[in-house]
């Protein structure tokens, strides 16, 4: 296996450069990859200091400036050309790097993935990938998570075959199944944008034998985990991630406090033991690598904004697989026999 | 109090007739209001007779024919004359009654509203309003919850006057909040319809002190009650409310087994005594009375299709208030002031 270059953006997300270091030097000895932190250097090295970490898989790459979480984003790119983000995404068009993974301002990694990296030929929509968890075990791939919210027909097509390969290459899931999130599963449900993506993702299962589509997907279905990539549009996508997060956490303060409401359900609550714990680490998001940046030309990872060095670490060592197994490359030569589809409707 | 008589279709829903009767007869020994169902009065008559309840407050009209949940909605009212639902909203129409009910075919109510009632001037879109359960305590008001797919930004500004209007009047809040849902809580997040949108409610706060508008709310925060009304097109609206729901009941299953796992959960499991079903509570859309169906010129309430003899129960006498506020009129008195706003943008 040849050695890949992962490069980490310093500076982004609530917690940087913190705990970002922090999960660099972890993943550090746990990887015979390089990762390459892109920040400001002086403070990286600080903080690195303080960590036991394998200082040869470590190495970092000075960027005085910083696009913060309220810059706007395609300025941003345009005017901070020595920020982390803009010479962290730099270096994988220049081969300098095999990924970037990034807790900093979305809009703003995206727009970078597109000035720089550019798009696949046949994307005309780069989307957010975030797996979501599923109660039972493993997740879902939810397409796109909240980089579009106004989406075409042909940009939830796009979403669909995007997933369909990471889930396939990084997964390890032979023929992903999708599903498109909408108001029923009758085939005429939904808006106008809804049918004919409908339409498309049946094309594009009968006469392509490309996707797997399963049909319409209800959203009380979508914690069972109905389909491994859930496509629907940024702002769907965004109330999906971010209510199953809010609610499962309200949910689980409500248990506690009714669990300890009193001796007899303290005694209860305490010979539960990790069960709670347990059920709290389903819905860690931390626990899932970050979401994939798919349909630039380029390795992209954003990880959550509130990143901790355990989410970082996690995103480095699963970033492997994505890189190793091509999904990029995978996805021009699927995108190709897509177009068609796309075009005639 | 003038006695008022409640429409029920016996004819709507999952369980119809037998839950819709045995929901009837419940309500009627605790109202001395008059609840008539309409349906096949030879199932109707044979369900009550089965059942304790007060025949003073019960009467029956017959209607042979049934709209079911896969009929068309605006064929079916069309051509289904005879049916509970079209019977039931002309007595509404007629004056024979003040209020309808129906857990039957969300289409074809929202057809019958608008194609016998007529919708209430200024109103683009009638909407179903779905009471929203917080964790904390009370509920919050979903408009649109899923009959309008697709919105304008004068759709949104109309479903967050008459959302307020039912909160003050049904559920006794004094300037009810009312927040939009987006994808962040800058003011220039989301789709363009959105951003229209928060400029339209902006503006009847600051110029026509109509609504109390408190800006965008993120999908995290929904389960916390941000807002007494919470704005959204139909599509975002049923997302967040069968996700709730799925999300819900997935948890406390997956709680359940794992506290059901081995002897000493169990032991913990069973002194936790009802704490685990009062949760479950609150999550019961039996409890909240249904849907009210906000803009046509009469009064509506949709409930759920799975409506069990309490849910039933509940929706009648919960009615009552909605019909003696005068919500109608009141959303016709409001929105002639609303327009200006919505015309002018």
């Amino acid at each position: 296996m040849k050695a890949r270059t992962i490069i980490l953006d310093g500076m982004g997300g609530d917690h940087a450069p913190a705990e970002i270091v922090a999960g660099a030097a972890l993943a550090s000895m746990q990887t015979e990859h390089k990762i390459c932190i892109v920040g400001d250097e002086e403070r990286i090295r600080e903080e690195l200091a303080k960590r036991k970490h394998n200082p040869a898989a470590i190495e970092t790459v000075h960027a005085e400036e910083v696009i913060h979480g309220h810059d706007a984003p395609v300025k941003a790119i345009r005017t901070k050309k020595r920020s982390s983000i803009v010479v962290g995404i730099n270096m994988v068009r220049d081969g300098q790097g095999d990924v970037f993974i990034s807790a900093g301002n979305t809009g703003a990694l995206m727009a970078g993935g597109l000035f720089i990296l550019g798009r696949i030929q046949g994307v005309d929509r780069p989307a957010l990938a975030s797996t979501y968890p599923v109660l039972s075990g493993g997740v879902s791939l939810l397409v796109d998570s909240g980089a579009n919210s106004e989406c075409k027909p042909n940009n939830l097509l796009e979403f669909a075959a995007m997933g369909s390969i990471y889930m396939e290459q990084v997964m390890d899931i032979e023929k992903p199944t999708v599903g498109l999130v909408n108001m029923g599963t009758e085939e005429n449900k939904g808006t106008m944008v809804l049918k004919s993506a409908y339409t498309m993702l049946s094309r594009s299962r009968d006469e392509l034998d490309a996707l797997n589509f399963i049909g319409n997907i209800e959203a009380r279905d979508v914690p069972n985990g109905p389909a491994d990539v859930l496509v629907c549009d940024g702002y769907v996508g965004n109330v999906i991630l971010k209510l199953t997060e809010g609610l499962a956490w309200s949910m689980l303060k409500l248990l506690k406090r009714k669990f300890t409401a009193n001796i007899f359900t303290k005694m209860g609550a305490a010979m539960l033991g990790g069960k709670l714990k347990e059920l709290k680490e389903v819905f860690d998001y931390s626990e899932y690598g970050g979401a994939p940046i798919l349909g630039v030309r380029g390795a992209m990872v954003k990880l959550h904004g509130s990143s901790n060095a355990g989410a970082v670490k996690n995103a480095i060592l699963k970033s492997v697989p994505y890189v190793e197994n091509g999904v990029v490359r995978r996805i021009e030569e699927r995108m190709i026999g897509m177009e068609a589809i796309a075009i005639s409707e």
